[in-house]
């Protein structure tokens, strides 16, 4: 390592985990470009969080438009309006059917081009303990292999980052609080509505994150959400 | 093995390599579905060569629209139509404009998720031994790195195929003519006239190609094309 500050690349989809890895790496005061995905999502909601959070903060930030992939990779609830989108906590077989064939192999790629037409040397992504094990390339082995591949594409050699790999979401939220990672403006919910849901799998999860770490909650969940107190008593799945 | 079809999705440009592929495939009794880009090319006639070539096979076809990659990997001469196309064989020194950045990590990627949301089990490109050591891509590491991430990324692993890896463009073409591959159908110059310019870079090499092969070449050149024989003079690069 030489004096230098690090030039990242960071994967900001505008949830908690992805404003938090922003946030780190400003600290440790790297050179960071921002890059997101609109891939055909149910609603604009996490790309209008990322581009203010990047706005915010006067980053360079990059909208790659993936629309086109809907038809590509069909059959997943996060791009095909037709399938349902699954409540309550998530379960294997909930899961199953919110994953993009190939998605992380997709972003990377796509993200580590990013980083080679910049001359940046890193891509930085929140891959964190709870990512489930339901997704093959959540794998540490995938990872292992991206990283690989990352640094053979190109004579400049890109090495790919994931600081928060042994982290929960509860510790992401506690580091987060301290770098005063602006939680409010992040988006979370499955839905496109005004307010987060908070019922859906990644509401219950993103409750229980902030309600482990102990740190205020600033979301604005609609009226309709059961309250922390039944989720709590149902071991974080949604109250009958 | 079993007696099953081979599952197979083949990357079909239209160009000399991938259309002999795609014939290869079918000559083994596989079963193909092709992939095609258009990731911001100056021209379309590649790609309607692909659309020609898989509607005569009566094949699914899924051209992928990634135009707005443009943006995200600039500075190659295949993507900005500000840069002059080089002229002539290509050495290293005009080749290096034409590279996209992780271009082909990207095609890889979009195509293995095509080939798990489809259940098929191989990817098949046409890479050979003519590629040139300019890309860092077409190395043997980065293809098998890249293969052991397509059987990792999903519960329904992918394997990578690249039959011509060891062959000449020669030999594709010798090989090709005895599977009755239509090579009028196909294109190749980078730039994107009514014929072929015949002195461009990717004309040259498929001159050489087809003369290496002692196959005659159905393809039409622009009147202004350099002289087969004038090219063999100067040992395969643009009469002075």
């Amino acid at each position: 390592m030489n004096n230098d500050r690090a030039k990242v690349v960071v994967l900001l989809s505008g949830g908690l985990d992805s404003t938090t890895l922003l946030y780190h790496h400003l600290k440790h005061g790297d050179e960071v470009r921002c890059i997101s995905f609109n891939y055909g999502q149910r609603h604009g909601r996490e790309l209008e969080a990322a581009t203010r959070i990047a706005h915010l903060l006067n980053l360079p930030h990059q909208i790659v438009n993936l629309t086109e992939l809907r038809r590509l990779l069909s059959g997943s609830s996060q791009t095909d309006s037709s399938i349902p989108v699954p409540e309550g906590k998530y379960d294997e077989e909930t899961m199953k059917i919110t994953v993009v064939p190939n998605r992380n192999m997709i972003l990377l790629a796509l993200s580590i081009g990013y980083a080679v037409a910049n001359k940046m040397d890193y891509v930085s992504y929140a891959a964190h303990s709870g990512d489930h094990a339901i997704y093959p390339d959540c794998r540490e082995e995938f990872a292992a292999g991206m990283d690989r591949v990352a640094r053979l594409c190109d004579w400049h050699p890109v090495s790919l980052l994931r600081p928060f790999v042994k982290l929960t979401k509860a510790n992401i939220v506690s580091y987060g609080k301290g770098l005063g990672v602006p939680y409010e403006l992040t988006w979370s919910c499955y839905k496109g509505g005004e307010a987060h849901c908070g019922r859906c799998g990644t509401c219950i999860e993103r409750r229980e994150a902030f309600y482990l770490a102990q740190v205020e909650d600033p979301t604005v969940y609609h009226p309709s959400a059961p309250s922390i107190q039944d989720l709590i008593k149902n071991d974080w799945h949604l109250p009958p």
